[in-house]
């Protein structure tokens, strides 16, 4: 089998077989195959597809290019929740500990920021002294003992995907649905949950810009699921506008926090995700009912036990033994106010996603290289979100460092409001879409 | 400018700026853009194409990449000729002697070959003593002197094809028609000739499968060419039989000698692509009628005046001084028969040029690698071409090198022959094309 005869069939649009695949992704990664064939090959995928079945052959071979993770050792069933990423979206924060108070079992590998996207192993190590380098040891037996744990990837998981996306990011073949659906899925199906929710993000801060694209994407990953037994949840939702009140990293904790311990307090639409994302949860493990398991997560997050569940994985995942109290201080050198500008009247309507997450990531909240060290104190704050009145005078937003805010910031940011004059729905409508084994 | 955008352009089917062509090719040929991303394009480039405009300024950017040949030191019309290759084609050997013999000025640079293609420098050298490497000096006194020569590339002639032709040929990015026709039309109009003939070739043997794909290529090189204010002709010729009677290197010169000393006696469909070249390039520089010129072809072709300018460059060439004779005798250690077995009957109808130019290759006579040393013996002699009768028994080909000769090749060779109960004509037609100023 040669390299130049994939590239060749795929280039003419025909289907690559199995053997073929598994060829290319074992060659890429014991580097037989240099990246500027893997390049041109990505590009012909990015431009000619993958039908499904390439799709699955290409997932499993990404899949098993490296070690997967053994959950037996964790009682109970386990699910896996991950977002497709965008701008303020600490869900994975909040769902561990809501759905771990009722039993299920969340063993969650995450990743770091990069770009407009941030990270939740980032926003995790913005709380003092707490670690996501957990050995396999520890990370099992701390979701035996509180029921999840949050940790960066120790094992050799799925090494096609980490050199496979580092050059699509370079070439221009990011944006290829077989490609994402591929890169997604085996890292989740060598995470070794039963079961998983997929929020699916799409609009401006997300990569999918439309709904449409995100239902093709969750549709190829449901299948994919499928192709391997595991029950899957996709819930596609807007990130038109930044999720929550808070951009950045310490903030976004403390707003995760105190959604925990007083979520009639929450913004709405950022606890309207956590709810539907938890139900979802627990109705993959409980088999109950949407109705009955969304009940139980209402009643289970007005309780003490969640905030509970996150004290206690803060604690555990402390490197010093200490139980000191959880300090989310939030206290930058830097605060600049966006002030609602003459004329201005009516309710919130819009906040591009994509501009306050490139205004965050310029504050240092972010990443724009790997190498970048982040100022977990930068970010933005938004006091107007959609929905909300305003009129002339009012404090948008807050722009946060521990530098100096540059004034070119305050207008970019005010950029990204439009209002309307009539009430706008605060929550973004979801569009589910479930694994045939959960369909009722 | 970033790369990534000019990929991202191109692979959403939009077409490139000259600026943006301009940055890529400064960029890949002073090494800031690496190979991966360059293949990324060039594989969108494969399957989205570029439009006239994007091709011109490509060929433009590449022609620009390097120094230009300087012939004003050269009297009279320059007239350029190019074969886009194929098996057993020697026809620059012979034109070039033949229209010097016309006044016209031909001052060529040749490649080697690689796989089945062969190489005008490779044959020169299997002459005794014969070099290409000319000094600039020595290549324009030569051309004044005798009217031809022909060298290897002495200057940094177009280093962006030279960088991503060996990328293309990695990559499966080749059969680009705009890719290719910006490759060729760099070189030539790098070359600094006036005017110029395109020997186009299509079918088994050639690049170009079909000849509506020679056409499209030839009509994409004379748009470049007009943009450039350069005349040119596309001669179309069949390479679905090898060219000739013979495929190697000292042969192919034997064979291209022996024309010019005795042209009645050569292969029919060689000699008449021959003379057609050789009255496209004389009506170029003359601009006599077309049949003015082939009467001066014939006429020419018919005196001793080609044979003495194909023995003056030999001279002219030599690296020792002395004026010994050519010495083209043809004494490999091996030589096997390929007799035409029982049953045979009828005419030749068709011999596989690609599958000889394979045989051809691997007994020696071609490359690989760039790195494989050439056998100037190795070849074939095809005693039974297109159009001739034959019958069992009759030797077809015999097969040459200072190798023992495989058995399989035998077998391998009577394979490529397919047999006409009725005759057939041994003269392939030609399509011919020229730019707007040559049009009648």
């Amino acid at each position: 089998m040669h390299i130049l005869d994939i590239i060749e069939k795929k280039k003419n649009k025909l289907p690559l077989s199995e053997q073929e695949i598994q060829f290319f992704i074992d060659g890429y990664v014991n580097d037989t195959i240099p990246d500027y064939q893997a390049s041109a090959l990505l590009m012909a995928i990015r431009i000619n597809g993958l039908n499904f079945e390439e799709t699955l052959h290409l997932t499993k071979s990404m899949l098993y290019s490296g070690e997967t993770i053994d959950l037996s050792g964790i009682d109970g069933y386990k699910v896996d929740k991950h977002s497709t990423g965008g701008v303020g979206d600490k869900v994975t924060l909040i769902i561990a500990p809501i759905v771990a108070a009722l039993d299920v079992k969340v063993a969650k590998l995450s990743g770091r920021g990069l770009g407009i996207t941030g990270g939740t192993l980032d926003k995790l190590e913005a709380i003092e002294g707490v670690s996501i380098d957990l050995t396999e040891e520890q990370f099992i037996n701390q979701v035996n003992d509180i029921g999840f744990a949050i940790a960066g990837q120790t094992q050799n998981i799925v090494p096609a995907d980490k050199k496979l996306y580092a050059l699509r990011d370079v070439t221009g073949t990011v944006d290829s649905l077989p490609l994402i659906a591929s890169s997604i899925m085996s890292k989740k199906l060598a995470s070794g949950a039963d079961g998983m929710v997929l929020d699916v993000k799409y609009g401006s801060g997300a990569f999918c810009k439309t709904i449409e694209v995100a239902q093709d994407l969750a549709e190829i990953m449901i299948k994919i699921a499928e192709g391997f037994g595991k029950s899957i949840v996709t819930v596609l939702s807007s990130m038109n506008n930044p999720l929550g009140r808070t951009i950045g990293n310490k903030n976004e904790v403390k707003e995760a926090y105190d959604l925990l311990k007083n979520p009639d307090a929450a913004d709405k639409n950022l606890l309207n995700t956590v709810i539907e994302v938890s139900t979802y949860m627990y109705e993959i493990s409980s088999k109950k009912s949407h109705e009955e398991a969304k009940k139980a997560v209402l009643e289970v997050l007005h309780s003490d036990i969640p905030v509970q569940k996150f004290e206690a994985m803060v604690h555990a995942q402390r490197l010093t033994a200490e139980k000191s109290p959880i300090e989310l201080d939030f206290e930058p050198k830097f605060s600049v106010d966006v002030i609602a500008p003459e004329g201005t009247t009516g309710f919130v309507k819009n906040i591009d996603a994509q501009t306050i997450g490139t205004i965050s990531l310029d504050l240092g909240a972010g990443r724009h290289t790997k190498a970048d060290v982040l100022d977990f104190f930068a970010g933005v704050e938004i006091l107007k979100v959609k929905g909300d009145a305003i009129e002339a005078g009012d404090v948008i937003m807050k722009l946060y460092a521990n530098k100096e805010v540059p004034a070119e910031f305050v207008e970019k940011a005010l950029a990204t409001m439009e209002y309307s004059e009539t009430a706008i729905d605060p929550i973004d409508a979801k569009r589910v879409l479930k694994s045939k084994d959960l369909a009722e």
